[in-house]
């Protein structure tokens, strides 16, 4: 069996919104097994939304609609679908009386329009929608399914839920499950070298995503069910750790905070921070992590060179002679946030975020990080593409990377 | 002329990310009044991806490709487009060039799979791609355009940035935009009272949308060109901004670090933060803005008690007294990091971000925020719901609204 979804409304083609709900009924095709090749939106236009319809079931063998099942003019999908499988649309007594029994339970007045959702294809049933008026649609015709689910975000997940106890079980093709293995500190082309072997392989699947500044080894199995899945995704998984040793360092939500919160815990370590271009964004994802409060004493922003040499004592004669953006201030800022703050550990970062303040020496993007600890100070220069919210990330990451790696080997 | 939107990726089909760069684009097209009846998404699989293509090349008069362009074997993206077409795949000296100097410039290795970027269509030109190696593609064949933007973020972005600058005004059909009047200080209830008399007028239409911490009137207007879609809005924007008086205190992508830093540079005052549960959040979105360097100092991240002594001078026995997440403590944050940056204001923030923490008397969510400048200080207890990425981003919030509404009212 495979399915196709088919998105309707203009907000969606327009850029208003954005379709997490195509997003939500992917990843329940994927945990049932379904096979999922195509996704397609259309406007709220029937005659574009017809052919878009019978396209869907030229292929595939369960399409669902996801919208325009409203009282408006502009929800035209039950009248899409009539016409796409040639069927007349009737007018349903019962869910009128269900409609307004429901307009009266919330106090509201009964209107011409409430009528339209009370209209179906005549091989259509209905759907319980517990988040709104308008019930969802389910229909097999000439061995294929038709299943129009509601467009606002409560409606959807009623229709949704219910489905996923009712239908989705009865088709249940088997699971597909997906874990991630975090990398960092390698390129992504490097990454690629290395499972080169696996890439091509068929049920665990691996994939690489490229995130910013960190691959993602995605491996998705497909098995009867999800603990057999999970038995397929285990020895690629070990074996993908085993390949990236310390470069592979977290697991499917882990991130690079997090895992160095974690290790800073276990290893009974504590870390100050010292910020110029990043301006706090460094502290802001370590302390995103719940319990960072145990490992993370604080820091300082330093955003000019006063506040360099007030708050961590770098000499104000070295601000003049390697400027601010320098491996040598760099230096200073970790030295000084660790006597300062009293850490193990102490990060500093300088830069250019961008986009002023650049020179054709110390361009835009060029950035200093160093992290001093018990065996001393390492100071890394990058040179990052892209905006000032991309440089100063990546600052972050390197930072973080570094300190990731320090708490391996030490 | 339109467009359609080809996203390609099995993730997307997996549900495993959402398509945010469709969005952008269909933002885009909107922008610039090419009209957009389809968009689909397919994964990395090249005949389906081929298929279609040419059925978007047998409706459309430019089809957009997001996604496949990167270095790997499952990036199909420039195959496809090369059969699609029916033309030769080639490749590109210029390209394999640059693609080298990029990696040299960033101290990385040269890899074979990196040839693979420099490939494209024989009919191709190639984009420039500021956040990342991979260009993007632009053909015009048999009166058929197509174009290929990469899929990470920042890439995708990056390559749309340079096409708004040249394809697009090249190719604008005519105007709908959009433009947003932001409110911050009331309520989404009182918002939506004072604007009533508005909310079913056709063109421009008004809309509001709740975001974290604010709400936001989004104005659209349809027009031939977006000079008269701007002389439809501007009416309507001037008597919202006159409804709403200083709480609608921005525009469009103006956000409230954005007003706070340029209030801050017109009247000639500086800036310290003292964070402690925000950790540095607060930092952060003050120093996004480019040129924050001109009015915020730098501060403290303050995230045990032993550095809020040694670095605020908060008094010892007040953080036995009354704890560390208090009006008393607040005062002494903000009153500290003022007199130790010299600066004209500071903020202080503390408070329990959850979800661990939480007492009967205290609980998650508490958060106190203070503001100390030339006219004394003034401290603000909130209790805030969500998560605590939601509670430490209101945290920041509020302290950037305290911090407008004394420059708006001194």
């Amino acid at each position: 069996m495979n399915a196709e979804i088919l998105s309707i409304g203009t907000e969606l083609l327009l850029g208003d919104i954005v379709d997490t709900n195509a997003q939500s009924l992917a990843q329940t095709l994927a945990k049932f097994g379904i096979a999922h090749y195509r996704r397609m939106t259309v406007g709220d236009n029937l005659e574009r939304c017809v052919e878009a319809l019978r396209e869907a079931l030229s292929r595939a063998d369960v399409v669902f609609t996801i919208g325009g099942l409203g009282p408006t003019a502009d929800d035209i999908t039950r009248e899409a679908i009539a016409k796409a499988l040639g069927v007349e649309l009737v007018h349903d007594e019962n869910v009128e009386k269900m409609l307004r029994e429901d307009m009266e339970r919330r106090k509201r007045v009964w209107l011409d329009a409430h009528a339209k959702m009370a209209k179906r294809p005549a091989c259509c049933k209905t759907l319980p929608n517990e988040g709104g008026p308008a019930p969802g649609l389910v229909c097999e015709k000439d061995g294929k399914w038709v299943i129009a689910l509601p467009g606002p975000k409560h409606e959807f997940l009623s229709v949704l839920g219910y489905l996923e106890k009712t239908w989705f079980p009865e088709h249940r093709e088997g699971a597909i499950l997906s874990k991630v293995v975090r990398i960092a500190g390698i390129t992504e082309a490097a990454v690629e070298k290395r499972i080169e072997d696996l890439i091509d392989s068929e049920n665990p699947t691996v994939a690489p995503y490229v995130k910013l500044g960190e691959v993602h080894l995605r491996i998705t199995a497909r098995a009867k069910d999800e603990e057999e899945a999970e038995k397929l995704i285990a020895p690629i998984r070990t074996a993908l750790k085993e390949r990236f040793g310390h470069y592979a360092y977290g697991e499917d939500e882990e991130d690079l905070p997090y895992v160095v919160v974690n290790l800073l815990k276990t290893k009974r370590r504590n870390l100050a921070t010292a910020e110029s271009c990043t301006g706090g964004m460094l502290g802001e994802r370590i302390t995103s992590i719940p319990g960072a409060s145990d490992v993370y004493v604080g820091g300082v922003i330093t955003y000019s060179d006063e506040a360099k040499a007030t708050h961590l004592n770098v000499a104000r004669t070295d601000l003049q002679k390697y400027g601010a953006v320098s491996e040598e201030i760099a230096r200073q800022m970790s030295e000084g946030v660790v006597r300062n703050f009293k850490t193990n550990y102490g990060i500093g970062i300088t830069g250019i975020a961008g986009p002023g303040g650049g020179t054709e020496t110390k361009p835009v993007g060029l950035v200093y990080v160093s992290l001093t600890g018990p065996r001393g100070t390492e100071v890394k220069e990058e040179r990052f593409l892209g905006n000032r919210e991309t440089i100063r990330f990546r600052a972050t990451q390197t930072a973080l990377l570094m300190l990731y790696e320090e708490l391996v080997h030490s």
